[in-house]
């Protein structure tokens, strides 16, 4: 379960206050802050504060006074402008701040970024839940053979129920010893008072790297348009990309105008090597060419190809 | 003047707009959000956005769900708790944007503090306004002879009449030069038909360091307070503490909790070396101590005694 | 083992690749430079780079031409001031870079300090080996129960020796999981033909936090103390601690009177609050002063007494 | 002039001074280490330090032991991969440590890349030379009348000896001034005994922004590339491109696979959005087609055109 029935109650709570303010709004984030956005099978994502709006990033471009006047087709342009030629300081102009449940080895990841705040929950001062991430039958992938890093389909059938049990039957007896050995009760009191517990900085070492971790996770939005352009990518590994699908989605609903572009311009767009760029004027010129004619490797070649929708 | 008449009322406008958010609000920031607040002749600093308050501390510390209740005293007591043992992730889940118009060359001295989100003015783009710097006479500091980089007391008579009589001359001509370089109208027409402008990323170079710049300046807490205990401090030049102070004093609004463990633990408080820490104690211990007993320099003792509000 | 014969091979063989060169040089860190300095049961840290030394902080705090004449007392007395003044710039411009191999654990503490280069070993692309770090007995700590995140003295007799079979277990069960899931030999082939493996980015989340890793670190000197003051502080969690102090140690062969400033401004000194300086000029005037007579909380007062080596 | 003669003879005594090291050696850079390379009237840069080379790259890629086995063809491909799919963490292993001397305009462009450390030569302890940026006459740029911040063809006859009159005349002044403000000798005296002198830190607010200063500016690889990347670009202004090309010649020598790969994807490749590569897949495809026929704006048609050689 993502969220227990009385967080749920104090999420509502907390949706329940509202305030007034003379700071710029984004109502399609309004409409869904500290709203859980379920990941995996017992993560989410939520949005629980934010700065900004797309008029945040224009007024930055033109460092005037106030917002000014709202002329929405212009404000659009500037924006596309901006991506375009990675002007990026103005999109550091907006901020917002996220609250993740996530796998451990997901939040590994996801902390190489280092252009964000981070405070995580701590295992040294507090006991983790019990809870870790089983993969669906969908996505419990054979290796790749073509790729080191890849995913092959899914495992079926036995070698799938294999896979399964070994993973729930060691993170089941992790967790377990976790709890004898810290030997502690949800009261704080020794759950076998004959003897004394491990301290919970180092109880924590038994638990795999599935278990789930959270964290509050706050970033500017260009960093954060760089980190989703990575996270989202196909070849990122597929747990984390589900975090950063929810998130696209959440900056749809905060700044749609840059999320517009950004998916036009980042997500959506491609880079030409020197030698892929001339390989694409001789196309254009009706000229037949093969990898050898170029100065492509083979690899570099097949990507070319499949960006221009063309057979290798 | 710091602001023109069609900015105040355009700052007016943007206060008067008031929506509903879900977001936390800090009421002491909202009074003044947008309102310039004066600082040297032409210059201001003004909170034009900003996210979380207070309870956005306490709240990462814990990594709990939602603000939770407000238990005053306790999140007070973990705020300076915080404080005094520099965990100082907390601090940044909360973030502010200023929109300053400063000197030239307190923006190089600004600068230099990375950890911050900046969008100045482009004189390349643009063109600069005819303002410039002009110390008040109690500022008009003779050199220290003791500190290569501090300043004894003013100038007066004869000597500050000619120091501003060639900085005022020094800048108008500047300024006319520039004009006539750029030989442009404000409508963008050549002012003298029969000739070309220099190009502005050239002719601003024909302006010296007192002339105004403005930017956009957006930084997380922590980073903020680390900004102003260097720039608040005693040691630091007198142009750009007056732009700390102000800045202090909307930290005081926006966070009152934090405001006041820093003043006690950042800006009141002091950092003793070991050495300095043994003369304490033998100090303490009622031993008379003089600096050639000590591993202390002279340097180093006629700072702690002045800490110790002893005579040196 | 720390290191297998055939890696201390090649480590000999690169450490006898002598050339010259024309820039800065610390001998005192060529001496140790490439060698592992083992740290827990299967760790270590050692230099494989390292770029200036004590007299690149002194130039840059000069930005004077070349190193120039070199007059050790005084390099050492700048040193000294620009540590105690917190003039953090010149101290930046020394560069170090460490290989470490450490437990997850220990990696996921570490890098929450964001301002270093990092370069970890990819268990999506290979294949992690069968090392868990288990305490030496005397570090098998109790928790503390006056501190929630602190250690009381180790476990023994029989608890010890239950929660070391329960962490050898799990571990060694995991990785056996782990092997079998995975299905490649070390030549990368099915283990057993008749069935897939599992992908490794998949297949590694069965390790517990205990297992070792690898990467490359680097880091600027002033960041590296920052780092520094707080890993190798008291209050830091034994294990990485324990990394802190080994490296404590190669930052005085490369940077010697650096590090004099730094055990005397920084790890050995410490931060008084304004209300703790007022107390300290109570004591040093003669006073009888306790707690309640003073602003600090009784947790402030006992930390003030442990300072000044007075009973609580 | 760029350096003086017992400057000159300073680098060449540090350049004398050879020493043996373990680390890796560029030898293409140690030829020219501490060299001062002349740019505009009065800068330069010049390596004084470097950490790395591209096989410290390799190694971080591969996070292995030792820079192993140098196999050519190998490394240039893998440094090749990591280029083409912004892997850009290994580049961040390699550190370089510049010595710049540069106009203030210049400067203030430059610092806005905050991942580097900086020290620069400061005008509130020190006093500034009599140097300042007057741009050769083929530079002498006239404003732009298409693009708000790019240049025209080079002012002519009149009208360029205008400006540099007007230029040359208010530098002067500003410095003469500064100076008498200053009122003090070379060897620290007053030069008026009857009169004080301004401080240093307002006196240098007369200066204008052509003004050299000078810094030493430390930074690693992969954000080197960034910063060339925008700063090597037609689009960036001359006065800083000189010095990125200058910097360039310095990746050349010491990373040369680095440096071509980065010839071939970053400098000399381009970016294209989805609305773009459509636009290649329907030429490629034979297809006529015309701005209208796509979602380019007027201006992204433009730059298409010109990416590909194209009429408009």
């Amino acid at each position: 379960m993502t969220v227990s029935p009385e967080q749920q109650e104090e999420i509502e709570a907390q949706r329940a206050e509202i305030q007034p303010t003379r700071r710029a709004v984004a109502p399609g984030l309004e409409d869904i802050l500290y709203q859980p956005i379920p990941v995996l099978d017992h993560g989410f994502v939520r949005v629980v504060d934010y700065m900004g709006d797309d008029s945040a990033v224009v007024q930055a471009a033109r460092v005037s006074y106030g917002r000014g006047t709202r002329r929405v087709s212009e404000d659009r342009g500037l924006i596309r402008y901006l991506m375009r030629h990675r002007h990026t300081t103005p999109f550091e102009m907006c901020e917002i701040k996220y609250h993740c449940k996530l796998p451990i080895f997901v939040a590994r990841q996801w902390i190489r970024h280092r252009t964000a705040n981070v405070n995580e929950y701590s295992a040294r001062y507090s006991i983790l839940d019990n809870e870790f991430y089983m993969p669906a039958p969908q996505h419990l992938a054979a290796q790749s053979s073509a790729n080191r890093q890849g995913r092959a389909e899914a495992l079926s059938g036995e070698e799938a129920a294999r896979v399964f049990a070994l993973l729930r039957e060691d993170a089941s007896n992790a967790y377990a010893h976790y709890a004898e050995m810290l030997n502690e009760t949800d009261e704080g009191e020794p759950a076998d008072p004959s003897r004394r517990g491990l301290a919970r900085e180092l109880a924590r070492m038994n638990l795999s790297l599935n278990f789930y971790t959270q964290w509050y996770w706050k970033i500017d939005l260009h960093n954060l348009l760089h980190f989703l352009d990575l996270r989202a990518d196909p070849h990122a590994q597929y747990e984390i990309r589900a975090y950063a699908d929810a998130m696209l989605e959440t900056v749809r609903r905060w700044v749609p105008d840059t999320f517009e572009a950004f998916m036009d311009y980042g997500i959506g767009g491609v880079r030409l090597s020197a030698g892929a760029l001339d390989v694409v004027k001789r196309l254009i010129g009706g000229e037949k060419v093969t990898q050898k004619q170029t100065s492509l490797s083979a690899r570099e070649w097949r990507e070319l190809m499949t960006f221009l929708d063309r057979e290798v």
